[in-house]
């Protein structure tokens, strides 16, 4: 059994590395900590893990370095993490970082979208966990995985193909996103209470969202050259998952159709357990992956335009966060990819 | 009192018709009809407008020849209302038509998106109702109102001060918009249900839907010129509202600002007394219209791609339907065109 | 034109205050106060308000001595009001309290559940605002009234008619009420946050809601004893409404049918312009009432336990807070009681 | 490996079944039958079900006889259900029944509330899937099982420890309960569209539902006396679980406390895998047991009238359906009964 310990665990991104890892086959949580929560029941702040985790107590942060695990699942904010970080990987620990610390390659982006940047160093060392895009070989051999954003993951996973296959005008790219609330964090704040967000719907951060210059780091890693999108979040009444609708125009118009931009997609996702593409005329509800770690792809040529416009939907906290952090676990301990992360949406 | 009757009074049009003119001052309701509940009273079918229609019945389509009225809002689908409407017209009635019916000039585009027209000799007599944009002279004369649809209206409110102003290029139009449940009408579908749409999200008919011709019609005319917009609609799971993210590459990019374009708006919609043109930094949010006849829009220059990102709100079935129809039956009859539409949203 | 204020108006029932107020032929708002948000403009913090009330600031709750207003509508929560209200009745001025600290007549009941009271000797004076059960005539004449919650007035509107005309044992009475989000204030607190709220519904204070007494007090008064109810407070994830399911074992269960008693509630109410009797047969639903000032109420015989069965529906912002202080506001300055509260639901 | 066939899966109960046994390690799925969706894949209809049943698609209820499955897991309509059952049960098979069919004992009874009965001396040979009220001897040997119904299953188990320990006077009962949308099942329906539903409220067949007959049989066998219910079902606008709040007077009201009763309650169902009691001072919400089979049970004493209030959650469509049914099915062939039955709500 992997122990591993989970430290900042009163989001949900902690809560949901509860909900995955209490049915992992091969894997335990050790050691979750709060600040905010410090020596109370697990089960008393969310019943949902009643049963599951009846014993557990939230621990101080400070009490860490006593955890017996040997694998850490950081859900801190950005720039708390990067304190954390240094001090478990110089103690000998594997670290996945569900933060943007270690996302951004460029220091410069990086601390111009963020804040100054404390353990530079690490930064080239992290392996960047999504592998249905780069691959599991960085991931397997290192100490440190950044963890994607939530936005990013969604966005690349419908873009990469393209990119990659040098399809489209790399500086046509909009990606008009909407996210359920969860993505706003577990914190109280009248944006986002029922009142609010119940049959209300808004964009926000047009033009200026955090998550872009990964998005754009990422696609100009396919490109080969920079890659500079226009990104719109929106905030959905739901809770849960994340629907990218993504437009781009086509270098050669006349020599697609939507069947032959669908095999493109699914040619490039062969053998990827987690991502479905739809067949032509489907496209994905964000409801067919809740709770899963599935990302489900559709898209359509506008022949009018010239446009393609691909639809992609992920959970949030599942393949945007937590379920994918376990998938880096598993990739790094050579377990089946798929542990702990098969299930049916209800 | 302007004595109006609704035809077709079964579906959410309807509903919003007789909760508008239940408050109007100067207009009433003498008949409804709707063949699914003729001989039914209104409440039974409506409770909400118990107190204010209370020895109302539906009455059968064809008892209308014996209405009292002389303004018929025709709430039809299409393809029924160009049936119903020459008949009106004939008797010496005055229409407002909310459905698609009159709304494309060009005959082969309506019968390529819609179907065979029957009554082809009234389109050119037919009245677009967005004085917003087209201004109230046309509608003023006319006897017969092309309401416009719904996503068209959102759309068009927040394009036509870009195009019309020729700072954008045309060709470079993506409409992304989001709708409420209430578009897709009042009628028994396992997916309009409870279950499907909450916690549920989705795009449909991409780059097929049949308000693109009535959106590029518009456009094209503010243009001059022929355009073609690449047009996204989705579901949201809420009741009602749409908003339409637009993007628009800038001609110029240089010599704009997010401040310079909104001035731009606000100049063009100065005496718009339903129109809001919200402060720089600000974005509506679909809320803030529900039950109003306002629409209001936000803009952000995403200054890294020279795009433009403008975002519209209305409420479909008021401003994108049944008040709409108000506001241009006030218009008809020389009434302050405010009259029984102000409000403020729950 | 009545000059109102409102004092304490960053919650829902100062908004609701100002959108009823908005549309009001007799009355305006001459100002606001909020220590949270002094010296900001209405507006920005409620856009619902936009168009009409774009030139009001919010001031510190110390400026209220010098608001030209003959009015005040107290949202303080309780404790607080019972500090302010003293002094706007020392200076001539007349109060509606929505708060609880003028509700209770039994001193030592009111502070056994809230707390202790500062200004005992103007509970007397109070008129407890609930004019369909206690009649107009203490209200057209007090200078403070005692705004009733928002549970006792859906409870007590099912229960006075049964309770006057002494058909039930008045000790078999439970209410088990059911209310939308909005009861639970306007306050940044994840327990009402989106993500807890969606898809969720549970009881609270079961046994020991603060309105407990207050239901206990009108009823008892009404009975000519002392009456002690069993009452269940849940949160529905709705924003607004308040449905009350109402038991109680009848007296005679031989003489009564479903029909009889529902004739009992129609005579009772039967000048009532806000409140709805159903038919046999049918129940209201919480969206008939939603945004207005009625009371909807059915009932069933429960033939087979001798029960009656009532339920009855309330907006709990309006007929349940801000409705039914602007209907005491009509009562007292002599006005149609309807002014401004005649609306539609959406 | 069991082999199971669906009869009658189109809908919500049919599509939880398949949901659990996706990833039940003793059980697989060897055919579905659907009328209405005969020849079609199902994940077509389905698309949650994508990567589970890929292969499979729905057959015409004639070809059940030449499926190769020895256990019927039966979610016809009633009705439909006693035509269906009897051929199977005669062809050697077992079978779970999800309808009404034989879940009431008295012939009688069943057909005041249900219909004429065409199988009727099934009916004392089906065993009753109550297991943690009735126990696992009758369901381990029985052929035919019938399911309970979703509002008994929530409703007995909040009232059996009360009732079999004689604490409370059984003709106080009453049930107060509160439904999702996916009780009225999977049909096209204006009542369950989301715009009726959603910011919607309503109790619907007051002292009329035919699930009455089979809580007052449970009861009644528990107490060894005829009990009579009032029993109010609500219809939430949530998608998944049941809240029931239970009244009932204490016998004796002098000998108990909160403590006390929660200690009946715990004792009661101490061996039971899917029963939680909550901690005195806390109360099970509904979406702590959504996608699960447990039930959560938390309860108050009223001091002040001398009544109990118990409120027990589950979701309907687990619990109260197709998670109880493989429940069953785990009795009967001898496994772990919480097998392919563990799960962590989201």
């Amino acid at each position: 059994m992997i122990k591993t310990a989970i430290i900042g665990a009163s989001g949900y991104t902690g809560l949901e590395l509860l909900r995955i890892l209490a049915l992992h086959d091969k894997a335990i949580v050790t050691a979750v900590t709060s600040r905010q929560y410090a020596g109370k029941q697990v089960t008393e702040i969310f019943p949902s893990l009643i049963g599951h985790y009846d014993e557990m107590t939230f621990i101080e942060p400070s009490e860490i370095r006593d955890v017996d695990a040997e694998l850490f699942l950081c859900c801190l904010p950005h720039g708390t993490s990067m304190e954390a970080v240094p001090i478990l990987l110089k103690a000998g620990k594997k670290v996945i970082d569900l933060s943007a610390d270690y996302r951004i390659k460029d220091v410069a982006t990086y601390e111009k979208w963020y804040q100054a940047h404390s353990s530079k160093d690490l930064i080239a060392e992290a392996a960047y966990g999504l592998p249905e895009v780069f691959g599991r070989e960085t991931i397997k051999n290192a100490d440190l995985i950044a963890n994607p954003g939530c936005y990013p993951t969604g966005a690349t996973l419908a873009l990469a193909p393209l990119v990659k296959a040098e399809l489209i005008k790399n500086s046509s790219i909009i990606i008009d996103a909407k996210s359920g609330v969860s993505g706003a964090g577990r914190t109280a704040n009248i944006a986002t209470s029922f009142m609010e967000i119940a049959e209300g719907f808004n964009a926000y951060k047009v033009g200026e969202h955090r998550h872009t210059p990964e998005i754009n780091q990422s696609l100009g890693l396919l490109a080969g050259a920079e890659v500079s999108v226009t990104f719109t979040p929106h905030l959905l009444p739901i809770k849960r998952g994340i629907l990218s609708t993504v437009y781009a125009d086509l270098k050669d118009t006349g020599s697609h159709t939507t069947a032959s931009l669908l095999e493109v997609f699914r040619q490039n996702y062969a053998d990827e357990p987690f991502i479905n593409i739809c067949e032509e005329g489907v496209l994905p509800n964000i409801n067919e992956v809740a709770g899963t770690n599935n990302c489900s792809i559709g898209l359509k040529l506008d022949s009018a335009t010239g446009r393609v416009v691909v639809i992609s939907v992920i959970d949030n906290l599942v393949k945007g966060a937590s379920g994918a952090a376990i998938q880096n676990m598993n990739i790094i301990y050579g377990l089946c990819e798929t542990t702990g992360l098969i299930s049916v949406p209800l």
